[in-house]
């Protein structure tokens, strides 16, 4: 008899928390290493379309190319959802060089930061006033500044662990370095590189100009980290020098685009959803593999191991492909918006958007309730050496969906060398390794089959 | 007075575990990431010096270099220890190439494996069986193996989590595959690289022959995991196809080689040892950067932080860069044959050779009541997020000086990618991130750090 009572309990554990979630999880990191697809489509997506800026040629072919694998998948519904998305482009390559009191020239390499405006067809050239941020700005006033080129100049710290903590504290520079510049009739900017590298890549990322008048506008670029450091130390010998810089991008008129979408629906709460994604469009300069390739493959994973595994969620289970998060958010918006009007609960949103790197946990924002929930299956992840459960910062594509009762949540990979590729040309798929992007997939379909199972 | 007595523990909790601990190792990770020296150190030790074999001339120029820079760091003492060390050379580049029975030659990419004998100078040419394991070895016996080449093809596991559990499954091919197969006369071995990645690179390590003869000893070669997939799927469509492969590598006598230690003396016990180390040879393919420079480096940042922080330890702190780990662990022999000639107390034996990945934790081998103070340090490690505190599996050159009540330890640095390089012509100084190396060392000194200053 009590070998019975013992072999019902067992039964019984096995379909409630403990040896299912356990052997589930199992099943799932085994799968996503040993029949993984998220590398393959990366390699296609990366090397095949490469960099897709909102609005080009390019992120058109992978809006088509994500549809078609989707339909391939054999989910419940694969629709495509309409939204209008900013076109900029970069033009012809910029060109930049220092140029010193005794007439010698030294090219420097810089990028065009997005959203900026061209420079007139000449080029600028001015006299160089290094910053580290906007007190320093504001203390030199119009009489210091006025028809000068601001350099920005504050690095990243070195010394902070999460380099996204890092990137946060400088990145004001990049994104409202020109329109605080502008007050005091600049005549261009030029941003450091969001970088902890020391090399000779700039990297792009977006930037804005506010309420300023078109006519105000001045043109804006990142320069790469070792030619910041030369500039600087120039400026310390020669303080007269001139900067010359030529940039020839555009803001066009806005076009038609589209978010990817996905869905196995639910058995038991078909109108509530979990979703997984990360953006489809990138910067230009790389091909987007890092970001935010790897989020795409592993979203996209997380919906075919699902497949796979036949497993039947109760919820309703979507990837969504965010379009143009990098320079405008317009999909995040417009999926949010159409969710509300449906009346669609959206239980948790994950987001993959910090890198192919080896998964190290989860941030969320969530009730406490929720995140106690969380943190009682920490230890079904010790096995995969996922152990970072904390609440705070998520995504941006999720952010719109937040709600005071739900959850949204982030994949935490590795932080080390994101920002190395960030937004630059060696954001390629050789800087992917297939392991760490497979175990990320497999990270956040563990995380999104227990919230499936158990609820918030 | 409740705010006197809340003051005097706040006082206490200064000087004991608490606050100051937790300040230290914030001034030596900020240190490390600031200020750190081991990416310099690397760079010399890889590009300068490069690839060194023990015995070899690179290997010399190694310990030279070693002993030059712990000079520099104004320790109490530094010497270098005399160890005979074995000398195999490569000799010219190894070839091989598969021959079809229509008489087609197809060039794949070996190395010969240390330790091994060349083939005649014609080269060996056989037909090829291939096996997954020792047993199908057996199975075959004489009467399938006389004469032919044996490819051992078991692949290693790609769902272990840990690559180095991975790396233990797969590697009695590559260290005992020649002795095993020799019994039943087989001609040669090739051997599948220990590697998760498919691609051409032969990775290197070290075979034995056991006690067989001289006379008895067969070649025994690594090719690339594309080549053997390569001649897999020809065998399946071939058998009768032929394998080709000719190296000219020697095992020459023993030479006179070196371990090269530096040492803060202590100020309390100064007869007591807590020792960081590394191995300073590597093999000849690339440069050694992860295995084992990186160790080295580590090890070195260590002793330089205490000075550079002005720490005092009460036990004497030694870096030791070990000689010959991969072909003989000679050094790591002879340095703990000297401790116990001088009755030296070795408390703790930290060591890094996992590579220069992100650092996750630590490995120990310890008494009960050791581990659970260490486990009482995590909550100190976590802004680092370092997370791994596990018992068994430490380190090869610190394996002979564990005791029943001392303790070893090795870092454990995220393994995902360390088997793309290990052993290979890529484990180079650009597949090593200056963070991520750094902030292994800031780990391992501030393990250093607590032990001294908490004991076991």
């Amino acid at each position: 008899m009590k070998k019975i009572i013992f072999l019902i309990m067992l039964g019984l554990s096995c379909h409630g928390f403990g040896q299912t979630d356990e052997e589930m999880l199992k099943q799932i990191y085994k799968s996503a290493l040993l029949e993984g697809k998220s590398y393959d489509w990366l390699k296609t997506l990366s090397v095949d379309i490469g960099g897709r800026l909102s609005g080009s040629l390019n992120a058109e072919r992978a809006v088509n190319w994500g549809k078609a694998e989707l339909d391939e998948l054999g989910l419940d519904k694969v629709w495509l959802q309409p939204v209008m998305v900013p076109k900029w482009v970069r033009g012809a390559k910029e060109f930049a060089y220092i140029k010193a009191s005794s007439g010698e020239t030294t090219n420097v390499n810089i990028c065009a930061l997005g959203g900026s405006v061209a420079t007139n067809p000449l080029g600028v050239t001015a006299n160089v006033v290094e910053v580290k941020n906007f007190e320093a700005l504001k203390a030199l006033g119009e009489a210091g500044l006025k028809g000068k080129i601001v350099f920005y100049n504050r690095p990243m710290q070195a010394d902070l662990i999460n380099t996204f903590e890092a990137y946060g504290g400088c990145v004001d520079q990049r994104y409202m370095g020109a329109v605080e510049a502008a007050k005091y009739g600049a005549a261009g900017v030029i941003v450091r590189s969001m970088t902890l590298n020391i090399d000779n890549l700039p990297h792009a990322g977006s930037m804005t100009y506010g309420e300023l008048p078109v006519s105000k506008r001045i043109p804006s670029a990142a320069i790469s980290t070792k030619d910041a450091n030369l500039l600087s130390s120039m400026l310390n010998l020669d303080s007269s020098l001139q900067f010359y810089f030529k940039q020839n991008c555009k803001q066009l008129d806005d076009v038609k685009s589209y978010n990817v979408i996905g869905e196995i629906t639910g058995s038991q709460y078909p109108n509530d959803y979990i979703i997984v994604g990360g953006h489809l469009d990138s910067w230009d300069l790389g091909d987007g593999s890092h970001d935010d390739g790897a989020g795409i493959v592993q979203s996209m994973e997380v919906l075919r191991l699902f497949k796979l595994l036949k497993i039947k969620p109760k919820h309703s289970i979507r990837v969504v492909m965010f379009m143009n998060e990098e320079n405008g958010l317009r999909g995040a918006k417009a999926y949010a918006k159409a969710a509300t009007e449906k009346g669609e609960t959206h239980v948790m949103s994950l987001e993959s958007d910090s890198g192919g790197f080896t998964p190290r946990g989860f941030s969320f924002d969530c009730t406490d309730a929720t995140f106690n929930k969380v943190l009682s299956w920490k230890p079904l992840f010790k096995p995969y050496l996922i152990h970072y459960f904390e609440k705070g910062g998520t995504g941006a594509d999720v952010g719109p969906l937040k709600t005071s009762t739900n959850a949204t949540a982030g994949l935490r990979p590795d932080s080390q060398r994101y920002f190395d590729h960030h937004h630059a040309a060696n954001d390629t798929f050789d800087a992917v390794n297939k392991r760490e992007l497979e175990l990320g997939a497999a990270s956040m379909a563990a995380l999104v089959y227990l919230f499936d199972t158990h609820g918030l």
